[in-house]
């Protein structure tokens, strides 16, 4: 039984395409489940009552699995993250706060998400040593999908942080994509240990000397394919400053080439639009911030009611795995790279750069 | 009138692909153009025997405007790239000479881009104070192709080297691609001033006063659409670690797409790679490496016969258009960093980050 907290004011379609997600969600999960809106009560029960009374009347029988949790205040889109800070009452961090208080068992928003962001690590708080939680987006292959992160949230990394982010994809592959001993890659400029920059070198001496499934650096070129030469790749690791270049690039280039396509090849691009659908973010349902104590789940801020839809899922799946369990063991297990033999080689490694 | 020196021992198809791209491109080319073959005479001399009795027996009449440089040595593609400086008799090294030597106009390989970046450098020296030449690539948008710089010889860059990139690449798109004073974009993650890793929010900084039509921050999405909300991008500034990883991506991305779309709809395949052709990187011809004092193409190591012959055209273009000179003079006329007001406010920004 779990209890999936929603920022119902959250997202640029909200709190109508908030409110309809969580009745989807609902009619599609067990009955043990539930859903909390988080946000302005009279406006959210406007929102029920109009969509129950007009087009989602089938699905009227949900309402009770739906509770109401009162926060009179909204971070917008347009704040600065560090604005949840000041405003316990705003949806996002009363819905957070749910966590805190045992009261509900994962956070889904499609608001803000630097202040989404702020207020998972201030209050939920991080695993192990970590300065700041990852974002894990899942791209999808030619293969099997890929999870890369960071995708935005660290913009400059240390070669440990990779190492960390190396270890949290590998619980995310594990949990929510059932991966075994996942394939993790380090996302460089060649294949060689010696290829890459200053951070990406040092970083290949310690995940080879990590313990994890280390694949070797991988290339932009062998994330479509989600392998290299060498096999499947499960996880890429970069720092978010790259991870969210190449996340924004696909997202928009995706139905840009098709259009192109469909045009030059004289195609009905409606047919193109359709085949096209798996491909697209929403509905992966989200990216979930890694390494927060708790599940905080990032949907798109132009969520449709079927990605929310998609976000509330995958918040449960996040739920019964205890992914955030695993993470906080696999990193209290790690070895500290300043104690194994890695640290003499890491700066024989940065000086020869 | 220009002369072409071709590497004809460079790339996986070569000499076959270099011989006869050089042949394809001549027919396309003014008579008063000449083209080097440059390489082991015998092997130069059999393939195009065997090709002028075969298939390209056609292109007969083009052999005259061929000359054979004689270079014995062949640095491969799995040779570090410092391996050509020590061997003068290689192809790419003679090719190159070529031009130090005021016997050509412009140089052409598929071969180990490493060593042609190491020899370019090396012999025909650098513009102004660059370290490195940058490789600029253009990627096909939505609009009009994008020049993306660097992508990929400059892993680690200063925020001074992107501000170089930028007056290197709005020549690049002045002369090959036409745009009248040319919109550059720096690639970050939000389109705000203060968003990016250090070293982009202090060439942002730097570019906003350093006289060019700076667009601002742009995103990874901009870039398939050849726009941000603001309006058409001509130039987009990265480090050769982003470029680098954007463009395999890229690459191998296209096709990939391509392939699961027509899967998905039930479309013949192959109507979808037809139409696909004018995405085919090796339509554009090579990437030139930008900021050396003359004129270095470098062509995909896949290079077919075609792409060989459109990286020769390519280089004719570079050559008339005087696109070498230009940079020299656009990096000689730029203010100096430290000598702007610039200097104090990039001090402010690195300490806010």
């Amino acid at each position: 039984m779990a209890r999936i907290a929603l920022d119902a004011m959250g997202g640029d379609f909200a709190p109508r395409a908030t409110v309809a997600g969580a009745l989807h969600a609902l009619q599609e999960l067990d009955s043990a489940h539930s859903v909390q809106l988080v946000g302005r009560t009279s406006v959210i029960e406007d929102e029920l009552d109009a969509l129950l009374a007009g087009e989602l009347a089938m699905l009227a029988a949900q309402r009770a699995r739906l509770e109401i949790v009162e926060a009179p205040d909204v971070v917008e889109m347009s704040e600065k993250p560090t604005a949840v800070l000041k405003r316990p009452a705003s949806s996002m961090a009363a819905g957070i706060r749910l966590q805190v208080e045992g009261r509900s068992d994962a956070f889904v928003s499609a608001g803000n998400t630097g202040a989404q962001m702020a207020a998972s690590t201030m209050l939920l708080k991080l695993h192990g040593t970590l300065k700041r939680p990852a974002i894990g987006t899942v791209f999808p292959t030619a293969r099997e999908p890929v999870v890369v992160l960071d995708s935005g949230a660290n913009v400059d990394c240390s070669p440990e942080e990779l190492v960390s982010f190396a270890r949290i994809g590998a619980v995310y592959a594990e949990d929510l994509l059932g991966r075994k001993n996942p394939s993790i890659g380090l996302l460089s400029i060649g294949e060689e240990p010696e290829k890459g920059n200053a951070v990406v070198k040092e970083a290949n001496q310690l995940l080879r000397e990590s313990g994890l499934n280390f694949h070797g650096n991988v290339e932009g070129r062998d994330i479509p394919h989600g392998a290299s030469d060498l096999g499947p790749i499960d996880v890429v690791v970069c720092d978010g400053f790259v991870g969210n270049v190449l996340l924004k690039f696909y997202e928009a280039l995706a139905p840009v080439l098709i259009g192109m396509v469909a045009k030059g090849a004289g195609i009905d691009q409606t047919k193109l639009v359709e085949a096209f659908k798996h491909l697209d973010y929403s509905e992966h349902g989200g990216a979930p911030l890694l390494g927060v104590r708790g599940v905080s789940i990032i949907s798109h801020g132009k969520s449709s009611p079927r990605a929310i839809k998609n976000a509330i899922t995958f918040a449960l799946r996040a739920v019964e795995s205890r992914m955030s369990e695993h993470i906080g063991r696999r990193l209290a297990d790690a070895p500290a790279p300043a104690m194994t033999g890695g640290a003499g080689s890491v700066n024989k490694a940065a000086s020869g750069q």
